[in-house]
């Protein structure tokens, strides 16, 4: 630690500007200095521990240790790492000082040190220490001698207290191991925050001892009993992760009021919800019994869930219950409620006072951020940054999710590009202070336990380096090639993101050699924000999300790759890159026949069958663009447009990725 | 119902000589006819149950609609099938008239029957409907007008009562997910057993609230909470699988004395073992405090195994703590217990009494077949079909797992051929109905989450319908043909085997292109038998199960297809078969290059380098015997025979499995 703290003292400023070889590290630490040894990995590697004996850091130890085993096939020596396992002759030496507390702003720091012959691992905590591993298991490499660590120092810490992921498993449910391979995943990326929602007009997921009817009628049996809620927590807290749960109200409460009905504000019997969107039962928020209920609920679950912060949602109620109930429009008289917004604003400060009593801090979607609310609470900004801004000026604290929004389908270079704050924001430096980070939401209308993980990796590793490391890191193509390597590391963890691609193919192909399909699938994505469910199918819980949009990645890095290649090569005109472009283009051109053939024989590919002439099509339009055959008449230009606009039209909710980089050929050629 | 029983009445005879189209079906049925017609699958098709609300089918039918709509994707109308959906004009009607128990002899038999219009699905019990619902999931085909399901009649029963699985998850630790997936895989195959081998040497893997040193200290915390085992329990009940726990011994019992070592025959102090093989360490069956132990421990576990039946071990106890042990022999002499034999005779005894106290039955391996002991046990034969036989004659019933040991990576078709009862036997009619049935062994040495599936999976399929079907049914290469089409319908099950593979190549490969690599491991298998643990690797609880041989499936299919060619062209010298068996062989001859370059960038791969070689030289000499080249001279023969008996040798506990074939090709060439 000393010889760390030596070494960083006059380097600081100049490693600031200096991190050019980012090696495999995501999210990029805050410092550090690289040297030109190497350490040697062999099977008599070992790893000692000291610090309190009930600290995370044994069980991450030892997982790291099979991890690297794992991947190098060394058969360490060493079996089980505990505390007896104390000798300053080991390898690896990990100090802490103390056991973290999981809660905000707890130190999350550590300093690394990788020299030819030893390797240093210290922070203050035991949650500090776990990120320290997985840097140090990121920058595992491999030469012709074998397994080595590149000579480093590293400093590091996070820039924001709050990084999170939000998944919601109301919508569909997502079984106890699919939450936990994703704590693994969050873990491996130096999120520290699981923010789980819980309910909604679709599901009630959650085993209430107290209202047995939420979770018996209003889940599909569908729903984590508290034993396996208490399995999660134990888990996501070993390595270091923050559960937040959300109970949506007073909207987004269908599931609710299957068994309860009378906590709705128009009589029942209600029913639980299959579509999506935004649906009008809302809990009655000028009924006593209401509030009686909450308060019975809230408790048992701020028992159950040991995080300070307690999520109510609050979002996207549209009042028309309200507006249909008579006594609720003579409540507000009576006690000069102008409108909703204002009857909502009374709700919330209703259930801050039931949260304040059983030492919970509130969180709620920017729709909270009410006139009159106490400063106690969390703001988490969905609709804009606007919302947060305006929180953090006002003095709330505040967490961004806008532009986090990963079921959107966006690429993962539109989230690394969403810095918090950009030198342009309104805010003075104390209050940027009360911007506390961010979180990826996965909502869940369209994934499935099969398919969810794909859709938070790995861009969620994007929004991770975000919020951890500092602002000046923000290479796009570096981040992609990190990003790449980081995708594959997630998978020793059990995340299913390229296993369910090829798993999903081989199904849609019924069986048959699904290489036809894979060279369509990979080059197209699912509709962006909310088009899939405007192309004519109904999607609603129980529809079947195995289809082409449901197999296709949100992002695919085939067509992203081609679409450098092409800008590169209108840039440079170098033949390498022609060469590439080329080849590309004519497995697209020569794909189809094999499609169609594949598609005779899997009927659910059939309607794919257009997607894929249009790929041909238009890598065709491609060849001709970059051939030397004096074909780039006007009339050729102009038919080619036709074409590919033709190409550009979604299908199977689905659209082709490489069709814009074609027309751009085609505009550059002679 | 009457309607199929009058269809059957004539028919039986006909239809057990006749069974020649097998369809996807595995298990094949017991009785089927075939029609001509095809019922349509659209979307408005919907499921009608009728029966006890309480019954298993429910769920069943709600899982079927939904694996039907996902391997469609006809966005069925019908969302949730609930007692209210019965409806006589719904396309499938499912009827049942009792919910089923989940006990030995239960009916599981089950009458379906499909007309181009209507699907109907009868059973005396919801787990006879289960067995029924399956067989009508694997009946889906499709041609070019859709998707349908075939006109057939079918009567099925199984041949067994008693169809099992165990997975030992006590030398490596399965969790949860890990067995309900495998749940699912049993029920899609209609087998009816989940034996968990619950304690070993290596771990301790249940929860005792009697005795919590059991787990705490006896499991490296990898154990089953009791909530968890409920959990499995339930989710088995739902699909119809009795779940029969065992706790092994008097030996195999090391992680129980880690916290009671005074429960040993020889003092401690007793750590957790990491080795594999049978040790010392042994219950002392002369205290009475170790029977007061068990009394408790038993009491408890039998009160959270719902099942009549509790597993007690009992194999392998080399006697070598109870030689050492004046108490011991002191006491067998004040007894006149002539040897080990009797005095583990004389425990099994005192155990059997605390089983019948907890209304258990006992069942144990082969070795407590012994005199005096009473005949309401069950006994598990392991060593041999001999045990089995001998039980039955004595009257005892027995299960057979001997032939059954998937973990010996053998071929599915020596567990398919592994008769029980084959003709030869040496029973009466009546002495043969003591025979339950059989289990396929998963025992858990070289076996991680990661990797059990893919050593579970599809072989048990074969093990399966041994113990299903018809004895008649037993044709080889049509059991593999519908063995590769079931194999990839379990994985719409969650199961890993297929997933995992190409995962674990990705990570051998580092990330590049694993192609190579795997072009070479489709065609090679680790070591059958117990040949892994010579091969100069130590292979313990935490060796790393990542390597070649473990990615490598026990049956490499692509290599047996090659030796099936070469047989298949040596007979009939064939041009098409030829022309597969040179593209096979260029392919494997051109990819040493591609393989060394990758194993230059992943070090793990290093020592497979000689393996990929060899491969080449296999490919060059099988391209060479089938040539015209006038090549093929006595000495040529001779050094390609030196050159394939090396080719033979094992490596990284592998080999390759296509030499023999080239060897014939040599051998046959002119």
């Amino acid at each position: 630690m000393k010889f760390l703290s030596s070494i960083f003292l006059g380097l600081i400023a100049f490693l600031a500007i200096s991190q050019e070889n980012t090696f495999n590290l995501m999210p990029v630490p805050s410092e550090y200095l690289i040297g030109d040894g190497k350490f040697r990995l062999r099977k008599d590697f070992k790893i000692s521990v000291s610090g309190p004996s009930e600290s995370r850091v044994y069980g991450a130890a030892n997982r790291a240790l099979r991890r690297l085993d794992g991947r190098t096939g060394l058969f360490f020596i060493q079996d089980r790492i505990d505390h007896t396992d104390e000798d300053p002759n080991f390898a690896m030496q990990i100090e802490i000082d103390r056991t973290g507390n999981l809660e905000l702003f707890e130190n999350e720091s550590y300093q690394l040190s990788v020299s030819p012959t030893k390797i240093n691992l210290s922070a203050e905590t035991d949650i500090g220490a776990l990120r320290g591993i997985e840097t140090f298991l990121q920058l595992l490499d491999s030469d012709e001698s074998g397994y080595y660590f590149p000579e480093i120092s590293i400093y590091d810490r996070p820039r924001f207290p709050w990084r999170g992921l939000l998944i919601d498993v109301a919508r569909h449910f997502m079984p106890v191991e699919v939450i936990k391979r994703n704590i693994d995943g969050l873990q491996a990326v130096k999120m520290n925050v699981l923010h789980l929602h819980l309910t909604e007009d679709q599901g009630f997921r959650v085993e209430s001892k107290v209202f047995p009817k939420l979770h018996q009628l209003g889940s599909d049996g569908k729903y984590y009993t508290q034993e396996q809620i208490k399995e999660i927590i134990k888990y996501a807290d070993e390595r270091g992760i923050r559960v937040v749960p959300e109970f949506d109200m007073p909207g987004h409460a269908t599931s609710w009021f299957v068994g309860y009905p009378e906590l709705a504000s128009l009589p029942g019997p209600y029913s639980i919800e299959r579509r999506f969107g935004i649906m009008d039962p809302t809990m009655d928020p000028t009924k006593e019994s209401t509030y009686q209920f909450l308060e019975q609920f809230i408790a048992e679950m701020a028992a159950l869930f040991p995080d300070q912060y307690f999520h109510i949602g609050g979002d996207e109620n549209n009042g028309k219950q309200w507006d249909e109930n008579l006594d609720i429009q003579k409540f507000m008289l009576d006690k000069d409620i102008q409108n909703n917004y204002e009857l909502q604003s009374y709700f919330n400060r209703r259930i801050l006072e039931i949260l304040t009593k059983n030492n919970k801090q509130m969180v709620g979607w920017d729709e909270i951020l009410q006139p009159n609310i106490p400063k106690n609470i969390v703001i988490q900004s969905w609709r804009g940054k606007e919302a947060m801004y305006e929180a953090a000026q006002k003095g709330y604290y505040s967490i961004l999710s806008h532009g986090y929004h990963i079921d959107l389908g966006k690429p993962a270079s539109a989230h690394y590009a969403n810095e918090p704050l950009p030198n342009e924001n309104p805010l003075t430096e104390d209050e940027e202070k009360f911007v506390l980070g961010g979180e990826a939401t996965m909502w869940g209308e369209l994934v499935t336990p099969e398919t969810v993980d794909s859709r938070i990796w790995p861009r969620t590793a994007a929004i991770a380096e975000r919020l951890w490391s500092p602002d000046f890191i923000y290479e796009e193509d570096d981040m992609y090639r990190r990003l790449e390597v980081t995708s594959l590391r997630l998978e020793e963890l059990g995340l299913q993101h390229n296993r369910n691609y090829e798993m999903m193919l081989r199904r849609l192909s019924n069986g048959y050699n699904f290489e036809p399909l894979k060279t369509l699938v990979d080059i197209i994505e699912p509709l962006k924000i909310y088009a899939r469910h405007n192309q004519g199918v109904k999607l609603t819980s129980y529809a079947p999300f195995t289809r082409l949009a449901d197999a296709a990645k949100p992002e695919a890095i085939i067509a992203r790759n081609f679409r450098k290649f092409v800008d590169l090569y209108i840039q440079e005109k170098d033949p390498e890159t022609l060469y590439q472009i080329q080849k590309w283009l004519v497995k697209w051109k020569d794909n189809h026949d094999s499609f169609k053939k594949l598609a005779n024989k899997s009927p659910i590919l059939r309607k794919a069958v257009s997607l894929s002439k249009d790929m041909q099509s238009s890598a065709l339009i491609g060849l001709q663009a970059i051939s030397d055959m004096k074909l780039h008449s006007r009339k050729w230009k102009q038919e080619s447009k036709v074409v590919l606009d033709a190409a550009k039209k979604p299908r199977m909710e689905c659209e082709l990725m490489i069709v814009s980089a074609i027309e751009k050929l085609v505009d550059n050629a002679n």
